[in-house]
């Protein structure tokens, strides 16, 4: 396992990576990318604490639904870094389980990237949405070709590939960039079935960062962003050579999507998962902020709230029954299950906003207007301030302003922009939650169900009843 | 075990029944109402069939998680009157569990009856709401002290009660009033807690009986309500004696509302197994009507069928939670889990509405507007209307306008509004779930969660992640 | 002007209409039927009362937005009948308008059949929707060529048409048959171009009708609906001649639509005016029952009410928009405007289902298990059941139960499930009138306004703000 | 009238204005306050070549709907502080209005500032919310009895107040602080039924601000709010003395809520129109962005489109309701009806969020992670970056780029954070718009309606219909 100084070092490797507008030269001390290092290093020494055997926590398969509940929540608490590391680990088994027919030849060397990776406990990111160009058009008939990753020249030893994937979490802070496929191909697509693993400091591997992290002097304000926050990279192939021993797949168009599939069910888990605690919080943040307001036993309040809880509850339902319905592949590999997953993520995006909305009609106009921290200390009006954020002998100014910064944080700035964005757009959109929703759900049986309450197919038991 | 016959036969008691002005002189042959107890009595037939050790299957108790689901799935077949006698009694199995600490002196008299009537194979129908008068006051507080029902006298052998209970499904039709509080009741309200089980049959007992029985002359043309329907009894106690041994409750206010607890338990999970069964049924018909209309390769029709599944499979996911998160009672009885089960009731009926408005977006206006299987028949029209209620080769008239009939009686008749209130209403409005789902979610956790986010209270590992 | 002795009397034509499988003989002394027309025979004699110099006030077109407003609350007050005549007419009106230059030919022939129409002071229904077939298929493309209303057979005076149109309110008791086509048509579809007016007694007319009118003994358990029903026509063209003056289209392809958007303009305007009072009647019912319920104080019931009221006042401002910006054509004819019609059609049946759950979560479960009126007065039982269905000394039990009788009979039972369904279905499901409003938006201002916003035209003004 | 150069002198008054716990040397050339008051100054410059007669065209009252609707269109193009100021100004000759009957002895006074203060050209802020303390108790039950502004003192030539009001709009960057009561008082809370107007220079005035602008180094990538923002103030008045002929109520708690309401009016008004554009601008950023990534052609996009569109189109009817139905006061000035201002404001408001989520759903994840300005201009990656920017031969992309980072701005950053609370809040939350749209609503008219329908009320005509 690697200690955070050993991760630190790593970094160290030649990477091209820019940040509005410059190539960034030293990751780990710079203002605003180095606290997501520090963020990744912190993990790994956490992890250390939690080792088994010697070998970080996160390493091997869930072979039981309980296996899977308890890394899921492992995964959460050991931060964004690790959570992105395993979805890309569990997709790429997910995949190999799913090609042992359409594709074998592939089979051993993604178990061994697997393997090593968890051997030397690398951090590996996931390169999956293209720059897709027209999204009416399929990537052979883009007006650029390179609107989908693709092969542009073959050697004996490996491929050079072109294009850009696009959302790419904490790109820059990995080792490996897990790069497969953003949808299924069709025959004469061949050059853009190709799955691969770079290393991130590959030579023409360009990555430009953006994030919502806080430009402001006091990040006291922030409670969140200012603590944690994980750049999003723009990962550019600029013709880019891969050995032959990293590619994962090269021209086998009908297994393309395989590799989507595997990462929409495991990264829609792990939305599905933060957004069960995420509901929480919010709740919570509702209670809070209604007590200090003064409003927790006005009925309209209290309404919201339920509202809220019901919420917070129905997706955590849907968590459950994918986890208790878990399925089990052909080695053994445990999976959730794709029909609670997907419509419990698409449930917690859809009502997210209303949720945020009740929070905010709860908590009133200060969210975006309570003073900074600062001016709570300042000699001249520091008093003043937190004397009427107060609102009760027992409810301290300096608090309510920090919940307040907090709901804000969350919900009402960049980051709860980002959150709110992405919220809807990680797994693909609402859109795509709803066909996987429908291709796993029994409709044959819906139907056969509505045919015998019409009396035009044979009934069960005496009555059954609607 | 009772037989059907045997059952009809035991309803010849000289129970006061009333339907539409007039008493009731035999509910076997009655036009309306005579179905209802065939459908009862054929249910009686079908559970002999699966009669265990000679035993009725809906003896005894489920003691754990599977047992739960499986009582679940029969009482489901076996009709409305077998899932209301199990209600019923699970409800008093419940209560006497709930009650062993603060009126352990009802438990043996509570258990003994359930023994009883489930040796008897008699069906017990739940007395649960009272007149209420104005709903912002007590009960002692009504103008008319009958407004709930209570205790007018007692007696050295029992006591004398008067009032009346609403919306009783099947009242009629049973053997036994399970009698009880409708609330809490407070100091001084001592007459009003008063629970009790008392015969259909006993003198002072009136019912008067509501339907949305189909009055048409053709009951083809309602392939749900024309075969199956339960009238819901407004049940009237005129001063009726109960002997003390009959009596569960009477006069412990701080324990009058284990009893409505209880019944709200297990009528919730009844009403969230009967929504995902009829959820997937309202599914099946969007499907098929939009089949059969070429309508089901349409972008809007297919995302709003999209909608209708992730809704289904919600509710469903609800009722997989409360069922894998039960709970043991002290005796070992095993309740379904309170927090999803109300989280899911309230979901399945908040957003019934949507649902059976996106069914008719897609179905169209025939839904109320299709022939009838007489016009089918006759011999002037009956060639045109089938042809003209065909889409295509493959899609029969008939059977399109059977859909029709059956949307229609789902969904837009009698029967349809019936089940859009009682979906509301069963169980207690919204407003009623709203309240226990946040009387049974961990809100404490919540603020928790929310705090140590907020940097106000102590966070464990390293970063947790939003 | 008619008398309703006369209308009367001009039935017996020998028109062919069906009721459930039998023909009927005589309209004016059906049972189930007979009441509509004696409906349609009132508001003659009630139009007679409002004449303007011996014309009906319903003659004449609108030449300013209020005179528009006057007609749309007398046509509103005058009944089913003169609705849908008034509506026929309108839309020949703008048809004929917008023919002018399209199909010049037909303009005078359509005029003249509207002055006709409104000096025999005739009723007028709209035969719009085909049998339709399969959806996604074109009228040329069907398996049955009939599934459009078609011409089968030219002759010198006229043309022989076949097919079906569906959804025809009150057919069965209109004078004529204003028979459009259903949409646009393409090239080589010029059979199916065909618009007509047919009289109801025309030899091969055959019309099946359905009804929502309540078969119950005692009639007064519907207030609405009892009174008031009108049947849907499922009108057959069993090869019909139809003579040439008669023809108000006949293969103009380009020109088919003309009628379904006139029609359309003024169906949604009634839609829209009969919801927005619709929608103030739901508010009236649900603070009635609140007060008689005594929880009209109650937070979430008064929130509840308050979410009605602002949907009323929404779909009311639509009316009003559409009202305050008419558009005037050719002739001088005032239209309403389309778009805020359109949105208003659109918002008011989207959120109907809302409100009626609404509507049923206030109003308690007693709107499907009140006694009947006949229970009211029944010696042994109706004292008692008034006695509870009373609440407070100051609400009469009567009251309260005919209060919950009128909120069934309108939104749970078979008047409202057609009205359900209707309010979704007429003037095209929701998916038309969001195609509609989508057309008469001002798209290229919206995103003009929008590149503005982003920096990329130019602006006016100093800043604008957002 | 003042020019842009007076406005920025005027400034310097002495002001005592903090922001990030520094107090603020000068307004005009702070890096983050400045450009606010150049906005203004720009403002006021513009405004000049507006002039009528030398006057601004701000001056006057509106007398007819028309001149009511030019004023909010003018008031609109003039930027936020000329609308913070119009609404200022109408809401006290509102208020005069109504004060006549129950506190005239102040009507001259109001009359004689907002004509001294048109006549200046000064820009006046509105003070109205207090800390407000506990909400659920009232001004003189709270622990701090300076939660609410009150007077503390009294002086033969004024009178003393302290207190604090928050979430003013600009307060640091206008003259006069217009300080209104927040809402009804009782009897024995005289000292808090105190209204005046402050000049911003008063001693004892302290006001911190807070705000979204952005703070990265290159605000291009902020293209709406890098131009114009607006800080919040937090008003303290740490005892500030008043001068009697500046005061406009002092104790008259009957008369206390006439300024709030006044206010509420206005500002609603100001929100609804705002948020009437505002739709559009989502909608044109929506149809743009979906030009843009190919997506404009397929099905769910459309309809989300058009959902868009319906929401903007029944916020503008109720706009155009709220100028058509304008009301007309006792001294000729023409206010917006209450009605659907109040109905329109809270449909804006609460659909924003959907609204939101749709637009994020076409647009993409890009909208957070599209790369900055800087980045395009790269040498090393910004060819590349606008090479994968740009979906077609047509799409520049810069300019998609650009698309996102006004979306980005607009409704997923700290100015969208912003606008999402704000929309809810300005004007009172979303309950404070039900009371006030249920208080103007004729709901007696629609009991009315109701008992006519249920039969138990005389009806007009010969059926209405429903």
């Amino acid at each position: 396992m690697l200690t955070g100084d050993q991760y630190k070092a790593s970094l160290s490797d030649g990477r091209a990576t820019y940040f509005e507008g410059e190539r960034v030269e030293d990751l780990v001390s710079h203002p605003i990318l180095g606290p997501a290092v520090q963020n990744v290093a912190d993990g790994y020494d956490w992890l250390a604490t939690q080792a088994v055997d010697g070998q970080s926590p996160l390493s091997g398969i869930p072979t039981s639904p309980q296996d899977l509940r308890d890394k899921v929540d492992l995964v959460h608490k050991a931060g964004m870094m690790a959570h992105v590391t395993y979805t890309s680990l569990m997709t790429l088994t997910t995949a190999a389980s799913r090609l042992s027919k359409s594709a074998p030849q592939y089979v051993d060397r993604i178990n061994a990237f697997v393997e090593d990776a968890q051997r030397r406990d690398l951090r590996v990111t996931q390169c999956i949405t293209d720059a897709k160009g027209d999204r009416s058009l399929s990537p052979s008939k883009q007006d650029d070709p390179d609107s989908y990753v693709r092969v542009v020249e073959r050697r004996s030893d490996g491929v050079v590939i072109r294009g850009a994937k696009l959302h790419i979490t904490a790109a820059s802070f990995g080792h490996e960039l897990m790069t497969i496929p953003t949808k299924a191909m069709r025959a004469g697509e061949e050059d853009y079935a190709i799955a691969a693993v770079i290393p991130v400091n590959a030579p023409g591997v360009k990555i430009i960062n953006t994030t919502y992290a806080p430009r402001h002097d006091d990040l006291r304000d922030f409670p969140v962003s200012g603590i944690e926050h994980f750049p999003e990279g723009f990962v550019i192939f600029d013709d880019v050579f891969v050995p032959t021993e990293r590619i994962l797949l090269d021209g086998e168009v009908e297994s393309a999507s395989v590799f989507a599939h595997s990462l929409g069910l495991w990264e829609r888990l792990g939305g599905l998962s933060s957004m069960a605690d995420g509901s929480d919080v919010l709740v919570g943040l509702a209670q809070l902020i209604a007590e200090a307001n003064g409003l927790d036993r006005v009925g309209h309040v209290k309404e919201k709230i339920s509202e809220m809880i019901i919420h917070a509850t129905v997706v955590r339902a849907c968590l459950e029954a994918a986890l208790t319905n878990a399925e089990t592949g052909i080695f053994g590999a445990v999976f959730p299950n794709e029909l609670y997953t997907n419509a419990g993520k698409y449930t917690g995006a859809a009502n997210y906003n209303l949720m945020v909305r009740h929070l905010h009609d709860i908590a009133g106009g200060a969210i975006v207007t309570a003073p900074s921290r600062a001016d709570l200390e300042n000699p001249e009006v520091g008093d003043l301030a937190r004397k009427y954020m107060s609102t009760r002998g027992d409810v301290d100014g300096e608090y309510r302003t920090r919940l307040f910064h907090t709901i804000r944080d969350l919900t009402a700035d960049a980051y709860g922009g980002w959150k709110q964005v992405t919220n809807v757009q990680a797994g693909g959109g609402l859109y795509a939650q709803r066909i996987v929703t429908r291709k796993h759900y029994d409709l044959a049986a819906a139907k056969g169900a509505a045919l015998r309450i019409a009396g035009l197919a044979e009934s069960e038991g005496p009555s059954g009843g609607f």
